[in-house]
C-alpha cells in the first residue's frame, strides 16, 4: 500500500491494516490513526514508538505479554499470528531438532519465571544460534533494563511488519 | 472461575481468559496481571480502570476504536467476537427491521465522521429504544466529554464481562 492511501484509511481500515504491527495490540495502531497523515513510513513508525514510551511501564510489559513463546505452544498448535508464524519459520524455529526444541523450551520457561514476561527478540534481524546465544546472555540482565530491552525488540519488529505494508508513493507515481 | 484460581494462573492463560473484557485489548489484562493477587473480583476491575485511566488519551481513543459498530459490518459477516456478539443479539441489535437497520447504520457512520471513533454502550444495561435515543443524543457533546463517556461504558461492559468468568470462592468453599 502507497503512503499516500494509508493517509486516507478509515480508522477501520488502518486498524485492520496495521493492528498486528505490534503483535496482538491493535489499540497502537488504533490510537497513532489520529496522527495521521504521516509525511513517511519513519513518521508513522515513529508515532507508533512515542505511543508505546508514553505507556505506563506496566503498560509495556503488558506490551510483551501479548508477544508468543518462540517455538512455543502457538507454533505447535497453530494459532500463532500469520506475521509471528512467518518470522519464526524464517528462522528455522519451526524445524528445530528434538535437542534443540527442549533447550528453547527450557529456556523460555526459564525466561519467563524470571521476568514475568517472554523472551521477545527480532527474529529476521537474528540467526537461530544468535536467538540461542541472546536468551542465555539475557538472562543476567536487570528486570527494568530487560523490560527496555524487550521493548526495542519490539520496535525493530514493528519497523520491519510496517515496510512489508507500506511504500513509499514514489515508486508508483513515477 | 473462583478468584483463587484467577489469581494462580499464569499470564499467558490470564491473558488467555481475560484478553477480552476489554474488546480486543489484550494488552490490559496482559498489564494487570502483575497486580495480582486480587482480593475480589471488584479489586480486579479496579486494576482494569486504573489502567486505563493511566493510558494517554490516545490510548484511550484507541481503545473505543477497537469496538465493532453496533449492527455493523462485524455483525453482518459474522467477525464480531463472541462477547460483541452475545451483547448485540441479546438486546435484539441482530433481528432490526429493515427501518431499523438504515437509521442505525447513518447513525454510526454520522457519528464516527463527527468524532473520529465509534459509539460505545453498554447494550445489556440498555434496550433498543434506549440505545437508538442515546445515539442521537450523545452526538451533542464536546469530543473530550464523549470519548471519556464511551470509556465509561467500556468500563461498564467490562464490569459485566469480568462478572461472567470469575466468581467469589465462598460458594464453592462452604
Amino acid at each position: 500500500m502507497e503512503l499516500s492511501r494509508v493517509n486516507q484509511l478509515s480508522y477501520e481500515d488502518f486498524v485492520s491494516t496495521f493492528g498486528n504491527v505490534v503483535e496482538k495490540c491493535p489499540i497502537v495502531a488504533a490510537a497513532v490513526w489520529a496522527r495521521r497523515p504521516f509525511g513517511s513510513v519513519d513518521a508513522l513508525e515513529d508515532a507508533i514508538s512515542d505511543f508505546i514510551d508514553a505507556l505506563p511501564e506496566s503498560g509495556r510489559e503488558g506490551i510483551l505479554r501479548c508477544h508468543p513463546d518462540l517455538a512455543g505452544r502457538d507454533l505447535r498448535v497453530g494459532t500463532l499470528t500469520q506475521e509471528s508464524l512467518k518470522e519464526q519459520a524464517n528462522v528455522g524455529l519451526d524445524a528445530l531438532t528434538s535437542e534443540e526444541a527442549t533447550s528453547m523450551a527450557r529456556l523460555n520457561e526459564d525466561y519467563k519465571a524470571h521476568f514475568g514476561f517472554p523472551f521477545v527478540i527480532c527474529a529476521r534481524m537474528n540467526d537461530k544460534p544468535n536467538i540461542f546465544r541472546q536468551m542465555r546472555a539475557r538472562m543476567a540482565n536487570e528486570r527494568a533494563a530487560e523490560r527496555e530491552r524487550g521493548i526495542e525488540e519490539v520496535k525493530k519488529i514493528c519497523r520491519l511488519r510496517l515496510r512489508d505494508l507500506v511504500h513509499a508513493d514514489a515508486r508508483v507515481t513515477l
